[in-house]
């Protein structure tokens, strides 16, 4: 109900406030940082509220009919729950303070276009292109793509040294949890010939055979 | 006239080149954060010196006719006056280097490419296109609207977390101005149900009615 | 050889592997903030590896026929050697993340789009394209060119009131080595009426006559 | 139990570890942002694990006879759960990387000298001078004390420009909650001339009155 | 007269709190980079206010008897002007929340202690310091001077690597003013062994005779 | 010879100044992040260019008879060669800035008062003290050792949650090298009782019995 979404929370006070922030935040920290890759897959609607959740998802992928919009502006506050920050971090900047200032929706072409999502498709054909991301995702050692999202969120704040040494690191505490899946994967290249990494991955399957 | 814009700063000395600077940066600031919403409608000529005031513009509109540079290098120096900083900023990294390495020009077409720009549209629609977006942030709340900005200017260098407190501060401090606002806002939405906010604001003359 | 690229290092433990580390990462370093402009001309395949050296050519041009991947997931560990954090600086954030985890190749002109170099042209043209940019920077003073190139390369983690900082030190450091390069220039254009910065550079040659 | 504490949670795998961590790392960002002030009173031991809270609260003091340490590195470990970083944040450099890689324990004595607490009394003491600092933030306004203290931890991070606006922010947000306590404090001062603001507070509970 | 001091500028509303504001924080900028030395000469009450202008000047000296405070907290707001910040700039961080959370004042000996001044003496023996100071840095290079108070204030926020960098562009900007200085700095202690650099500065009147 | 010192680099030109530079950084950036321990140790006298080398050291402790100084002005430039970050980065901002600006020598006492030393002790006993330091690390385990270093140096610059993040990737490297190290250490403490972290380190030469 959309009276007790605008009002009850308030009606709370600072208390239920602040409440509500840490319980929503800390679900989008958790979902930012979740072990397995996150996939978005959006129709329909999408505002302010939901660029939370969209931005922790690693990946996101919308029908071309989808409307984004920072509807905020329309009733007078400014886009919080960290929507100002998702836009400022994922559109040029130009168009992240278009985008908040008049409040103008943008269907999923131009919310591709301007990088708040991977890619748009026909909204017949999305879950078919998100099964197919999902797939090619499966086929990938996990260890190294928990490191490799992490990495890519991480690495945006650090000086080019910093993020040379982070990433030495983050692969080393990978090879602490799987070693034996990279040296399969270097294996299968170089010994077994059986596959180019240019062109797809290892099969992670025969490691245990 | 050109030859007093070259030589007599520098005639002048340490001295008159310090004021100088601080003068026209200080102008600049003041735009960067002028209290109501700033929007650059650029036609002919912008150069080194104009990228200051341009990036201090919330918004840029330009003639698909007009001409964008950095010609510092022509004549020997480094784009200074912050705008080698503005190209870093607006431009994705590979265009901004060109940009200021070549000291060739782009037209408003590439230069809304580049993300120098919201838009590029032909000279005679321009003013038409800036009295509309003009237009369509009249009709917004003014305490909003000068919070948003000046939130998307800000939370760029914030760690995430910090910009989702920035973002709770900065409303919270909007609200202190104008705390009916909002409140109107969400009662013609889900009382008076007189507007939908994901399609257009809600009307903030009734406020006082 | 391959197999020797691939084990020799890790053969030698922690000490062979840090050395190789230090050493690459120096050679980029140096090749970071080269003296003189650097272009790379990228044809073939670019993989992992070749995205340190790329980032730190100052400008990059490709075949539209190159590939370039980030094929590390493939084998089983995330992209390093610097390679996550060059993606993440020079691609919109969503098409980095992408370009990571599913370890899908792209052709030149999609690393065009996505901003990993400046330009793709076909083959053929390659080579004359990256000749006719390489004879505009010879045009330039070079003391200026280092000195812009690498205030483009420092400014992005600066605020902007440090960057504006910033561009007046690096331009009074560059006159402490050639303040007549850029006298001569605004010579040229004020006095002589010989050129127009704005359309192409001053004759630097005319300098010693 | 100590077997439980040491071995329970690796025990659990991946996904055991994961979930202490975040459980432990939430609790102490919760307390790091607690509404109320926050003050450590600490004696017996204090060791790497405690270091999390200990920064998480506002203030901090010990008994002369407490001991500080971080004793990872004596079983093989660095000092995580943060507490590098504390030790980091709160001594001087030189001293922070001795007190993590000698592993020697500190008194209370010490670790005020070097930033670890705020002050070190002798145990008979500790209760009465850390109730006597309660009562004191008890005098204060609540909303004041709590945009205080966030201030505080949150100004580190940010340039000075950026600092000045937060500050704005953070006062008209604590004016949106408490806007008559400030207006009280200062009627006291210069109408009232009841107390002095450079000795004491003033009389928050006159407010109602 | 206080009154006015506190009411006046809230009674012109937002435009004249921000006017007053954008003054004041003006000013200190203009003294934080003043192009001479500046001293700050402490004695009888320095408050929240007073910290900016405080923070600005390059060193400061206080009586021992002098008094520092933030006393906002006494009548309920928090320490705003940049206060909060400086506190936390120079003090450790232990010192600086407890000295903004408890409103309490510390005499100029405790302020040198904390690190919000460089020394505290008698108030007999104030002026005669500080003008023992003024002498020595007169007796410097001032081209030097500002490079050197300058770079102090600018690489805080830089990594090492960045810092190393800008001290070359410092020094080499410096050059551009005044490159005989140096020169005769080192001719003096090299050629002529008229002093050592390691007990004192050469003789800068030298270099025109 | 000084007469070499100071004036071969300068007419080997700009090529060899860089050369110089590139150099130098390059020896205090290995010295930085050695793989083993380092202490400085030092007597005698330490200026400017030594700041560069005694930062990079883990630790460093002086003879109370050392003399430690910024002498750079007193010769008419700015502490280059990073001396300037070193002083900001190790000292109070109060005592960096007099240190910079005066050129006035410390001592070694000052010197470890103001943090650029660990400590002072008379020049009789440096060497006993830094042989058991030493001695105290050779006890320790060597790769949580590296680790402990390498992370109080990074996490400086990180937000706390990226510290968080950090401290369990360099542990979870480190396990990657050696995890039978810490395995041990509990072992000891819990199984045989046969230490007390918190009094001292377990010992790492039973793990191959």
């Amino acid at each position: 109900d959309l009276k007790e979404y605008f009002r009850e929370t308030e009606a709370q006070g600072l208390k239920g406030t602040r409440q509500a922030q840490r319980e929503s935040y800390g679900w989008w920290r958790r979902l930012r940082w979740y072990q397995k890759p996150t996939i978005a897959m959006v129709n329909g609607w999408c505002f302010g509220g939901g660029y939370g959740p969209l931005f922790s998802c690693d990946l996101a992928f919308a029908a071309e009919e989808a409307k984004f919009g920072l509807s905020e502006i329309n009733w007078g506050i400014l886009p919080g729950g960290g929507a100002t920050k998702v836009a400022q971090e994922l559109m040029p900047f130009r168009k992240a303070m278009y985008h908040a200032m008049t409040g103008e929706n943008i269907d999923g072409k131009t919310a591709a276009d301007w990088g708040l999502v991977n890619e748009a498709v026909p909204l017949a054909q999305l879950k078919d292109r998100v099964t197919e991301v999902a797939k090619v995702l499966l086929a990938k050692n996990p260890v190294a793509l928990k490191a490799t999202k992490d990495a890519m969120k991480r690495v945006g704040v650090m000086s080019y040294d910093d993020a040379e040494d982070y990433l030495i690191r983050a692969q080393e505490a990978a090879n602490s949890y799987d070693n034996e899946g990279r040296k399969e994967g270097i294996r299968q290249f170089i010994d077994e010939k059986s596959y180019k990494p240019g062109l797809g991955a290892y099969d992670k399957d025969k490691v245990k055979a």
